[in-house]
């Protein structure tokens, strides 16, 4: 198996996640790619403090151990800072080192520069994990939209101000005590005036205006404001009239030109950002050929970030490895061994429609009991004596040849008509959406 | 500038709209990759016909033109059917040629050996438009995933059985009603029964299955029901009890085995996929890194599907183009124009907190008509006399600067509290979702 040596700066929380990914989901790189990634270095800001490292990677202070490495074509930079990391960029580039960065600030203060000088040096400086954290946004406008003339991007791209103005609708907090809830759960840094200005926001929607359109927009010529103006009661009001208070941050195409902005603003409850809660982003995109798609996950935090970063160095070596590379579907597949289609589990929903006489509820709820099967709520609609009734049960999760079983034998006593039927029911997703 | 040569095969609806892609926005491959693209030949079913092609395109009957053609490295097959493009695909890949399709039944049925003989051979078998149209879910699960584990898959994938349920659950339509306006406006076909039984996303959801676990899984195996069996009168109660019912495709691994399924379920309101409403497509993705994340957008149509050939098309001309490829951000990017801020036009809202006395709504009214915007309503607040008044105005569409006159001759009046501000209100996409 080929081998790729990589070094790592910053060990936070998106170099620890970052690195955690590496060791644990090795194997997936080695299945898609066909390729092992070493870290020989670690540079961080005080090398004496115990790290849990693998004994392969060296944890050294300064990175000159990193750039002097020839043996090494990939950086990837989670230190953070504007200016701190920007000698270390330049020096990368220069010397012909892919870049992996999550650095916004970084890029808002000299991407410019940077990706000029990767482009003269023929090597990549990459970023996926620099905006909306775990979300593909820049593999989607800069690949899966290639043949799309983008018209416009909404979106909400800070997941500290969407927990804020959730808690403050949901929960009818004030803004001082949502901004302390989320500093107290990680979303707000102890000093959110970045965040709640709308200036972090500001940096993100830059960069994505940029790539979309193909020119630099400054983040100072982006309109911002902050979401320190809305009240309880603008909250209450809007939504009394059909809208969600968001901080939206939009570039689009006004006459050829671009128009970048980023304000609170009323969304519409149809609005696929409404339903944006808490600490997630969205991003909503309107290009010629493929109209509004719409990209939704969690926008910060250690792994989701960590996951970006890994989408980076997936690209990277696939350049690297060129011809040898496995795509993910190389050779013939291993044919997939069959879940059990009986042991699958979920709610169910029941609809029978029965003979209008007694001793139906009492068979329904005898074969659950006989199955195993724990009833919710059991809502018959009756309308008309002489016709047939409609009775409606939910069920707690079981599993699907319980409730085959079950219905079987419901179906086939007298009073059921063959109408009856049965559906299972999605569980909302884990993770708080 | 660099050229590269493809050969197009059909010029149905998707064939028509790529093939107008790449004439219309030819400049974005060209800006982006710096490469243009020719279409020497286009292969169709009967040449006799007239097609409204560039002169540097020869209509032929059959693909052996195509295959015989040495400068040509890439084979776009938007053709359609199971088994008649087999024979061109094989024989494409066996010579070396890459080959880009939207056919699902064609790789749902073949597709294990196809991707076999791509690896064999060297060349790439790309499918973005194959699955979920526009959406570019191949991308992600094969790229932005790529250090995740992939846990599960839920989605919308079929349009037509989407729209279908969307008209009956919000128009009241019966099945047969729905069905038919869904043919009428193109989003099923005369003979709908792929869609409806659910067959059509039972191959979706297994090549997406495939593709994130990395096994083969044939469709024969997906549990598959479809939605005929939906009443009228499952919807309402349904809804009355806070749920959508979707025609749900899953793929999870349970004790790291693929169970995959199809069939009509209950999605809860605040489940993302209830959202995703009449012809539109969306995927809800776990994997253990990112959490969740989804995706949206129109999941069938020429444009939305040429859209996801092109981003295949980009891929395979980096790689052939290697080192000359220009990224996104080769180069010093132009520094971007800025669009006046105060040209910018949308709805806005404004809070007005006022002294409680005669004259505040004539004010407010007034300076609305002199500065030319239009109200669309006016709601006051009003609960104690002594206290000051709450004034929500709603206009219709204007500008920036015309709104921000009005805010600033209003709130200098007397009368007008400093806590008086304004928001701009975010219309609902386009598109109709």
């Amino acid at each position: 198996m080929d081998r790729v040596r990589i070094g790592l700066v910053g060990f936070g929380t998106v170099g620890g996640s970052f690195y955690r990914l590496l060791t644990a989901n090795a194997g997936e790189f080695e299945r898609r790619l066909g390729v092992a990634v070493d870290v020989p270095w670690l540079a961080v800001r005080d090398a004496s403090r115990p790290r849990n490292v693998a004994p392969g990677t060296r944890v050294v202070q300064g990175w000159q151990a990193i750039l002097d490495d020839n043996d090494l074509p990939i950086v990837v930079e989670l230190a953070g800072g504007a200016e701190a990391p920007l000698p270390l960029v330049r020096e990368a580039l220069s010397r012909g080192k892919h870049v992996i960065t999550a650095n916004k600030a970084l890029l808002s203060a000299h991407g410019r520069e940077l990706l000029a000088l990767a482009a003269e040096n023929g090597v990549e400086l990459k970023f996926e994990a620099a905006v909306c954290g775990g979300i593909p946004i820049i593999k989607v406008l800069s690949e899966s939209l290639l043949g799309n003339r983008v018209r416009s991007i909404v979106g909400i791209v800070n997941g500290t101000t969407n927990y804020i103005l959730t808690r403050m609708t949901e929960e009818r907090l004030s803004f001082a005590e949502a901004l302390a809830e989320a500093q107290k759960k990680g979303f707000a840094e102890a000093d959110p005036t970045l965040d709640v200005s709308g200036g972090d926001a500001a940096q993100k929607i830059g960069l994505l205006g940029s790539l979309a359109f193909g020119c630099w927009i400054d983040p100072a010529c982006v309109l911002t404001e902050g979401i320190t103006t809305v009240e309880q009661k603008d909250i209450e009001f809007c939504q009394a009239s059909g809208f969600q208070i968001k901080l939206v941050a939009q570039a689009r195409l006004m006459d050829g030109v671009p128009l970048v902005t980023v304000f609170p603003a009323l969304v519409p409850l149809d609005h696929p950002l409404a339903g944006v809660r808490n600490e997630f982003n969205g991003v909503l995109v309107d290009s010629d050929y493929l109209g509004p798609s719409m990209y939704e996950g969690r926008g910060a935090g250690g792994n989701p970030t960590a996951s970006s970063v890994a989408s980076d160095l997936g690209d990277l070596l696939k350049g690297i490895l060129s011809k040898q590379v496995r795509r993910p579907f190389a050779g013939a597949l291993p044919l997939a061994a069959a879940f059990p289609q009986g042991r699958m589990r979920s709610r169910y929903y029941f609809h029978f429609v029965t003979a209008n006489r007694p001793g139906i509820w009492a068979l329904v709820t005898g074969v659950c009991a006989e199955t195993g099967i724990n009833i919710e709520s059991v809502h018959q609609k009756w309308e008309d004596k002489s016709k047939p009734s409609d009775l409606y049960v939910l069920v707690d999760e079981a599993e699907e040849s319980q409730v085959r079983l079950a219905f079987s034998r419901i179906t086939a006593a007298e009073g059921i008509r063959p109408a009856s039927h049965y559906l299972r029911i999605v569980p909302s997703p884990a993770g708080g959406r």
